[in-house]
């Protein structure tokens, strides 16, 4: 067991979010407690470590999560000392389910340890090395799985921009959740990639911050033209032509194109529809549930009113005792939408029909070209 | 000279926020400083302690800032050595003059301060005692009149909505800015005195949360229903069907209705307008000005940002050198506002007739009866 490695003054656009030292064998992720004070990498190679790394949100967004989960296994199995098979599967699935107790309402987590599992139980004939190699190239294949998705994300949103354009974005669907260009970053990405020279507003995300703490850190990090804003001043970047598009992640994405993400993203929707600014969604097609008929069917959470009045400040900043309504996530109306950008094509109104030829193109795995 | 008095556990509902101590000649503030900590009075006897209270944020808000001036130049004056007209006059405008400096840009300052000074001048044949029972009567007339314009503001407001609606609100335009009702407060107060029983949603109104300090406390205080919420939830308190009615103050309505207030209001209005809420300004019509033909004649502040960035929090929350945009009120278009509620009726659309007809009745001072 090796303890922690600090390694600081790091420039984060260099890096993977979540990446695999071949060498040392460990999982190597940003430690994003740390932003944007420092930047920090953590060498993970124990189930414990890579357990608190979830579980502290060192590593977070859905995709990062599985990468670093499938990653971890990886690096788990090719540790043990187990001879038979049924020693190593053993131990496997004793790590496999310490691991899915990080964050149990992860998708992402349960499904990347379950793909990783159903490598071992698929080669159980193999000798353990060739297991571990089998894990090893999964863990590999589902990092570039991420990127590639995000990667096509991109390709396509680009197509919505053009030279000199204020974009707005929303939380973080940046390259800090996934592995390489996030999802509503992507397009900033690739655009500046070819000299876009966009300018990007990030809305600071109340109560959590992740557009002050995460966007913009790695947006300006990134060179990218970046201006922070409070939540309640979108309208008036809108009103004053500086935005040209939104582009904003989900986390979940109904058939008839409501679009469940971070609390406010309606917000921006309702300003953007005023202001007649086109609100795109980025949407990874892992996140659209077609058995999901409307955004009335999406349960929302709602979180401790401790994040509203005292997270973050030196003193408490409302009355004892006052209520506090912390819904994690809203529902934007398919009717505010202008588009859904996903890994196989920009999907538009009327959703119920365009969604559908999005997953028949996933399932002839070809894209659409004609973006 | 005495020193400040402190009394706490006081509750502020039983107070004005600015109020005259007869017997001690002092004029009485709730420290805003120390809200919703604690509520603590000061009592202000010299021209120090009362620039201090205005230039402090002790006392804020334009209405209560200048009830405060006008009572603290009768404070002042009760107390001058002056034998003659001559140096009473010169004691007098010393001490205006310094008031005056506290908040350079308050309008209602140097309005209430000018009002003073005409009442001097204009009983310059009378006894020095005479002079200062003037100076009293007027700024109990100050006072008064806030008092009547705020309650006349609520009185109009309160038939905009029935019993057991839910209310939403933005920013303090509440009885800590003026003397006892507010203005977007003041409709709410009195529909609980009738027993209404609203249910009332306070946006915390970043970056400096007056919201959350000032509104969810005075609300809280007098027993009104509050749930505190972050800016970017107004869309799913509206979307949840909870909000009826909007009530919001002004800082200047320009002759077409476009309104300048807190930055957020124009979110708001988008927003409402998506859900079909009805917004209204609540403004005095000493914020109405004729002279500015639409929203665009209106500068609008920027602040700094480190309000944004580092304030009340423990540490700095964005990434260092980031660019932040931090204008301190937006314009909401006229097209999106309900109805602005004025101390002589309700203007609709079309605004630059309406508000005309309400100058006119404030000519006649009367006030509209059809409400």
């Amino acid at each position: 067991m090796k303890e922690n490695k600090i390694e600081d003054r790091i420039h984060i656009m260099d890096l993977d979010t979540v990446a695999l030292d071949e060498q040392e064998r460990a999982v190597v992720i940003i430690d994003q407690t740390k932003l944007p004070y420092s930047v920090e990498l953590l060498h993970l190679t124990t189930a414990q470590q890579i357990w608190d790394a979830i579980y502290l949100l060192q590593v977070r967004g859905a995709p990062a999560i599985g990468v670093a989960a499938a990653m971890g296994m990886y690096v788990l199995a090719s540790r043990y000392d187990a001879v038979t098979y049924d020693e190593f599967y053993a131990a496997f699935c004793r790590d496999k389910e310490f691991l899915d107790s990080s964050r149990p309402t992860a998708v992402n987590l349960s499904w990347a340890l379950k793909r990783m599992e159903a490598v071992v139980v698929s080669h159980d004939k193999d000798t353990i090395s060739q297991i571990v190699e089998a894990l090893h190239q999964e863990a590999l294949a589902i990092r570039d799985e991420d990127i590639w998705v995000c990667h096509q994300i991109g390709a396509y949103g680009v197509s919505l921009l053009k030279p000199g354009d204020g974009v707005l974005t929303h939380c973080n669907a940046g390259k800090l959740a996934t592995v390489r260009y996030g999802t509503a970053t992507a397009p900033i990405y690739l655009a500046e990639e070819q000299g876009y020279h966009l300018r990007v507003f990030c809305d600071e995300t109340r109560p959590l911050l992740q557009g002050a703490r995460l966007t913009a850190f790695e947006l300006q990090e990134s060179g990218v033209d970046t201006t922070l804003i409070c939540d309640n001043m979108s309208a008036m970047v809108m009103k004053n032509g500086w935005v040209n598009a939104i582009f904003v992640g989900c986390d979940r994405v109904a058939a008839n194109g409501d679009t469940a993400n971070k609390i406010g993203t309606s917000v921006v929707a309702a300003v953007a529809q005023q202001y007649g600014v086109p609100m795109y969604i980025c949407a990874p097609t892992s996140t659209i549930d077609l058995d999901t008929p409307t955004g009335d069917d999406i349960v929302i959470e709602e979180r401790k009113p401790q994040e509203v009045t005292e997270m973050w400040y030196e003193n408490r900043m409302a009355p004892e005792g006052v209520k506090v309504f912390n819904p994690a996530f809203d529902v934007t109306d398919h009717s505010l939408i202008a588009g859904i950008v996903t890994e196989y094509g920009i999907a538009r109104a009327p959703y119920t029909e365009s969604l559908r030829d999005i997953f028949a193109r996933k399932q002839q795995g070809t894209a659409d070209e004609n973006h």
